[in-house]
């Protein structure tokens, strides 16, 4: 099995809480420690690339991780966003021949104790070793195309526009 | 996407802790818990099984599991079972034509802090929408062909008998 | 051993994170599970007074949370607060004859892995039993006399303003 | 603030799964992670002891903790042990002149995530700045006279032999 490249852009599942300003700000990439818990013996390596809130990724942010992602050796990508605008990222990654690019992230921060972190990277780490290559969005126990999607704020999910899901359309 | 179907058979995924004997009991699934933490909404059904360390899983055990999967409506299944012995049930799971069956559990239970729990049922609701009919061991962040997988116990993980993973072999 | 009435204000130690909005708020008291989890048999009853950044809090609500103090029958009392003006509340119910009055709270939210809510709950509902009557914070492992302790926030801690804290005026 | 000194005994407190035996087994003492996530800034030293379930601690090996405890320059203790004997360690305590001995422990394994370790900690070491020279069982919120408690097996808790706890003798 090839190496799986993992890269990290920030998002809510990297957040951390400071008290002295009560605020959450973005720290150190949490998929290392999910994939030390876990056990994982697929070859991986985390590339840090942002640490944003998704709200605050540019264009100039989005074409850097694009060009990461052209540059890399692996053909199996997986990398952790935030989700506002997972969407948009996703799309800007479409056509890049060859590889399966999986985007995950979460809604509650990883050191939350009932965080989706955990789950939404195994979900992450397992469709970019079975899907074909492509572009896709792991969340809500989900694999979805990111045409066909869209964050749901106030239920605070992501759900499909139209009635498939990209998973159902197998062979 | 179709209902998946979740059987639960125990293992170290459910175990509790009891301190006035000092031992560990296998307890109610967790399944439900993680998948609830990981806001999951691909339509799903638990069905508990049995409740069992798989050491302690018998003929009749598997018997029971094999007609649970065959006479289940649903294409999509993803039971949660002891790692000792998960290649054997999985392989007496062999044969059923038209469902995909993925197998996962977790080195430490679900109630741990660190536990692999969440990150694999995380992977095994990915793999079980994704990957062709057959029958899959989900642990370590891999795609197992459980005829070509052991449990090392030293190292408790799983480990391929061959150089290649089920999940390598892509078109 | 009489009752402990325990009244909740808000504060860090009950803050849940909002991801649409990306922030913190102060969500419903965690005390409540912190006293279940820690299998607490002392007669206690938890009474929701605010749900406020301590920040935030009035000169009317401290003279609510004295008034509520005043009246409640029981002597021994606990008060989770926000850090940041927790030493301001303290010093609002001096002057109360007879009550033990304890105030605590959390650098991290309850909600966090690696809170030290549970262990601070503790140390309050500890000393709310050992100590002579009179108003006390703990914090970091310490019980310090209101008037002699300021937060730092640069380190984010608790710290005498002298040189001994409550707990070392043993007779 | 004197120094507290902690000692380290085993106990469900540090308890560690291993798959591979399907058993729990004693592992590294857990009240040092438990008072750096607290923030703890008194000043205090871990010095492990022993490595045992409760159960199988011998008369020599209470010789040593009553030595270990003699022998320490400070006169505040915590000591962290199992629960199902740790009467009978408490009663080996007495009579050592000068100094406030507190024992704790977990009922569940602090590695746990809903265990109660951090809070028993929390109360242990706000009890031993709090209460005069002697020997304390802190557990299930109650700090507790050895000599008048029992541990209740059947419901897994601590319990008064007679009608009151010790720190309802206040003055």
């Amino acid at each position: 099995m090839e190496k799986i490249c993992i890269f990290t852009t920030g998002g809510t599942i990297d957040k951390v809480y400071f008290d002295q300003m009560s605020r959450y700000e973005v720290g150190e990439p949490q998929v290392e420690v999910i994939l030390k818990e876990a056990n994982v013996t697929v070859d991986y390596e985390i590339r840090p690339l942002l640490r944003k809130d998704s709200l605050d990724l540019t264009d100039a942010d989005r074409a850097l991780i694009r060009r990461a992602v052209e540059e890399c050796a692996s053909s199996r990508i997986v990398i952790t966003h935030g989700t506002d605008t997972m969407k948009e990222t996703a799309e800007k990654l479409r056509g890049i021949p060859g590889k399966v690019i999986v985007l995950t992230g979460a809604i509650e921060p990883a050191r939350i104790k009932s965080s989706d972190a955990p789950f939404n990277v195994g979900a992450a780490v397992a469709a970019v070793q079975t899907l074909p290559p492509g572009v896709y969005i792991a969340m809500n126990g989900r694999i979805f195309d990111p045409r066909k999607v869209r964050k749901n704020r106030e239920a605070n999910r992501f759900e499909e526009l139209e009635t498939e899901g990209v998973g159902s359309r197998r062979p």
